[in-house]
């Protein structure tokens, strides 16, 4: 495909915001119940936009889900099984959530779902991107950067099929994770509740424009490419032996060189990085990867070439 | 008790440092598993200390508590409770606690626990004092304040009988709470995990010189001590309409003045504080403290006078 070439979709009528896939991630909550009852701030001609809370009982309890990653659940296997209400509930629900915004690769499935999540990172207001070529969201994530600078908006590409996992918001024909931090889980901060909301507002206002038959010009989209995910440093038992190195610690998209201070033991020694040239680490310090064995993931920047995009 | 009066105290032989009172606040479980494993750095010519575990299946799930906050749990009422295996996990845990560790208010009881606490608010380290008549633990926070100086050291005292709540370490006869943040829950931060443990340090090497016959003179200390609790803005059904404002959040100890911001609503309105004179609030925007419909704790400074002290 050339970068002449102007690729066409359909116009983006039915979009849909999540919050509460992760029930302790309050930004995203409290905006989706917010617009649940008035959704005069996410109208857009021509859109029909449906505010939705993917994981209430997670939200209910504040915890980050019930039986298991509703964000990890939308895998084919889930999708079909059998079970009914035997299974897990995040699966169940899952089910309900392919049904109703789906199904999962079909025609039927909704235009555009944003999911928005929080995270303990410093990562700033971070757009996910599951696919290198999916022209209509890197023509969104190019405006949205446009729009907020000089504020940045790293775009993080998600797409290795090693590390890649299954989310909600994979059943929409465009999928675009929002990930805001800092902000501990169970805490709603004002600063990262309107750098969320702002960011929703020009993605909003993208659509709006391509539906009305704007042509978006071909351009470039700097992404950080997911690369590797590095563990915490364990004794022969499992467990932790060290913490982020107070250097790396709070440094999400600075570059992290050879022989850079990486970790720290808990009798104070320094664990360098000792990988093959700089990479970008993100995800720094997430509470939730704890459980994922993951300390950060570490990322190398691209610059992706986006076509030209108008609507049918 | 005038000040020129000497007060004497027993040597403080059996002292407990608890961690995991709430299970994902990770310096604290840390710290004690780490101690647990090799004593060496808290260990004091003439002093037995003990690390402590205190609610070990809410460290499992990484969750603050299973059953009930155990950090509340020590009422006479819960202490005394029949019902064995059939009382909420965290009483039967009091109960062992309290047999292992008090009784509460008795002469066996231990002498020392430190509780070690993690918050989500900017508070530094905090030490908490449950009694402003507490002479030892007066002077040991006089101690720990100048040891650590110039790094600050807020002591806050919770004695008011409407505000204060039945805590772990309330078993021993002299209780001391440390609170350090901000750090999210689940996380364990370098920085706040080595502040913690130096605040520690200081704490039994005061114990060790009052052991030795160390004679303290008598000195005042500086403590903010609660007031009030101040609750999220909510509409009819609960639900909180309003965040911590921006001029309010992470500003732990600073001066809260009438017409000052205090909160802000989700359509961007500024609520201002109205209280009498000017309030030091803490515990700003604690993730925990949303289930207890608490934005944030007012207190106000008071100068303390502590007696000399030494041992019988």
């Amino acid at each position: 495909m050339s970068s002449n070439h102007v690729v066409t979709f359909n116009q983006a009528r039915r979009v849909a915001i999540f919050g509460g896939t992760h029930g302790n991630e309050m930004s995203g909550v409290t905006l989706v119940n917010l617009w649940m009852g008035n959704g005069g701030e996410i109208r857009r001609k021509g859109v029909e936009t449906k505010p939705f809370i993917t994981n209430p009982k997670a939200v209910e309890k504040c915890s980050r889900y019930v039986d298991t990653d509703l964000n990890r659940a939308f895998t084919a296997e889930n999708l079909s099984a059998p079970g009914g209400k035997d299974l897990p509930y995040e699966v169940q629900r899952a089910q309900e959530i392919n049904r109703m915004f789906g199904p999962k690769g079909s025609a039927d499935a909704y235009d555009v779902i944003f999911d928005l999540h929080n995270t303990t990172s410093n990562m700033g207001c971070t757009l996910i991107l599951e696919s290198s070529k999916d022209h209509f969201n890197l023509q969104m994530m190019s405006y949205i950067k446009k729009a907020i600078a000089p504020a940045s908006c790293p775009v993080l590409l998600n797409e290795d099929p090693r590390l890649k996992y299954a989310t909600v918001r994979s059943v929409a024909k465009h999928s675009v994770g929002l990930e805001v931090g800092p902000q501990p889980q169970g805490v709603l901060r004002s600063n990262i509740f309107e750098a969320m909301r702002i960011i929703l507002k020009h993605a909003l206002d993208f659509i709006e424009l391509f539906n009305e038959g704007v042509e978006f010009p071909p351009c470039t989209v700097d992404v950080f490419k997911v690369s590797e995910r590095m563990d915490y440093p364990r004794d022969a038992n499992g467990n932790i032996i060290a913490m982020v190195h107070p250097n790396l610690q709070d440094c999400d998209w600075e570059p992290l060189t050879p022989g850079d201070p990486m970790f720290q033991t808990f009798d104070g020694k320094t664990i360098p990085y000792e990988g093959v040239g700089a990479v970008y680490p993100t995800f720094i310090n997430e509470a939730a990867y704890y459980e994922k064995q993951q300390a950060f993931v570490t990322t190398r920047r691209e610059a992706l070439a986006a076509n030209a995009i108008r609507k049918v």
